[in-house]
């Protein structure tokens, strides 16, 4: 766990004991990880007799706002130390974050994308989650580890590894929740609300979904059609869809993955391409001007769904000919 | 974890010390945890310099057989004591175990409907699985846990925890699941196989599932049924409808997740319960004479599909007048 660029834990942890008054920076489009970093780090630190908020998020989902709102920063709040967990770049901050893009005085996070914004930069890789380098530092500063952080933590490390279960999760991802169960996480609570429940909407969604996938090339091309239709059917909401392009890809013997999301009814789709090592996502998707990694890729086709998905098995067929 | 029932874990420990030559039984319909708990018992014990083979299951799937495959014992094995793990009842033993239900010496078990059918009886109810329990003993043994073990012991936690999201799960499992990873547990492959891999047949038969969900009781009861029919359509195996008894306790509010599974057409269907809190399913399914845990529990009623539905409400009115 020594693998860190920029400054050590041993370093921020002075960092923190010889300084006050802390602002600290969540992503947009925040997730648990960026949610329960910042929640554990600001009630930590004030555990441990610091002064410390949280910069308002304007996209905080109702299911992450309980756990932050006694953080949240009064409008005239001045802090002295801007810190930002879990964002590779300035470009990731909220709007009203965006003052401090040139102030930030430690960036803690785990993306090997980071862009050293920072005047510090604690930047750890090899960790499934940010969350899990707010444990270490709080156990560093022999700060107490109570149920509020506990939960935060927990929420951070459980929603990056998908409850454990990605291959980013690593023994000490399983360490430090036991820890933070033993420190008063409500495991089973978050595991339920987290990993375990599903709307109506979402399993309707669902059910539409596989009933209508189709496989092309021998079982190698799986294709998942989501149209508007099956969306106002459904009464999906964004949160209802998280996930979903994952679907066709994770069927056994599937080497390519496609999810056709109908954007403009019988104009335009947006496609997520999933694959295996076998095949490059990206430049699939490049032929359509998309792009993204060799796993994983996207791009946006100008067509209705079936020609949309004429034209991807084209280019498909050159690669199961 | 010191809630043991019959012997505890050093007298167990200095039982395996003094003897030798050993059976392992699994239980009918082996999952995970029974499979991984006897897996991980005998090559323990094999590296620890015993003589120890696992009674073959003819139920085994062909997930779990390669885990197996070099533990079954020869027809003409000859062994000195019996021993079963995971298995609360001799009724539970594979039909080639019938004729070993008088002479189980050891029962190695978490479930607290055990029927104390063993010489003794290691019993820790509060363990998420049995196999929790396979890795205390080895370590109180002070027996090697080399990768074999260890993935064996990953399959058993990690799968009777559902990846680590039911309510059993303790800081325990995650603990001892972070030891298995540094002893070698091949965690990510076996993930993407046991968490997020699904057969064509699986997501074939979850799409009628979801569009059949009954609701009942305002939104308390969701009732998932599952015909021989669906079975057929779907050409799904038993690996394919490994946990789908979970799917209708997932929906956001519902209390009671009940999934009936047509086990003779028209005559006999298995009965799933899965519940919060509010509700101990073991009770529910006591009426029918079956029984279980709190949360999740099980029983056989002898009549066609919607005579079943119609029993188990009628039952359920008591809890939802």
């Amino acid at each position: 766990m020594n693998d860190f660029v920029g400054i050590n834990l041993e370093d921020v942890a002075d960092w923190f004991r010889q300084r006050d008054d802390f602002l600290v920076l969540t992503h947009r489009k925040p997730d648990g990880d960026t949610i329960g970093s910042a929640g554990g780090l600001v009630q930590g630190l004030r555990d441990f007799g610091k002064n410390a908020y949280i910069l308002y998020n304007t996209e905080i989902t109702p299911r992450y706002e309980p756990f932050l709102s006694e953080y949240w920063a009064a409008e005239d709040y001045v802090p002295k130390h801007i810190i930002s967990v879990d964002t590779a770049t300035t470009e990731l901050f909220p709007v009203n974050g965006d003052v401090y893009k040139e102030s930030i005085a430690l960036s803690i996070d785990h993306h090997p994308t980071n862009t050293f914004f920072s005047e510090h930069t604690w930047l750890e890789p090899q960790r499934a989650a940010c969350g899990e380098m707010i444990y270490e530092l709080l156990i560093n500063l022999n700060a107490s580890v109570g149920e509020k952080v506990a939960n935060n933590l927990y929420i951070a490390i459980s929603t990056d590894t998908g409850c454990f279960a990605y291959t980013n999760t690593t023994a000490d991802s399983l360490r430090i929740a036991a820890y933070l169960i033993e420190a008063g996480a409500m495991h089973n609570e978050l595991n339920k609300t987290l990993f375990r429940t599903f709307t109506k909407s979402r399993i309707m969604l669902e059910g539409m979904i596989y009933s209508g996938l189709e496989f092309h090339f021998d079982g190698n091309v799986a294709i998942s059609t989501i149209s508007q239709q099956m969306l106002e059917e459904s009464a999906a909401t964004d949160d209802d869809t998280d996930g979903i392009a994952a679907i066709p890809g994770s069927i056994e013997d599937v080497v390519v993955g496609i999810t056709i999301r109908e954007s403009i009814v019988g104009e335009e789709c947006r496609i997520s391409l999933r694959s295996t090592e076998q095949i490059n996502s990206a430049d699939v998707c490049a032929r359509f001007g998309g792009g993204g990694h060799a796993a994983a890729a996207g791009c946006t086709i100008a067509k209705p769904i079936d020609e949309a998905k004429k034209a991807l098995l084209e280019v498909l067929g050159e690669y199961f000919p």
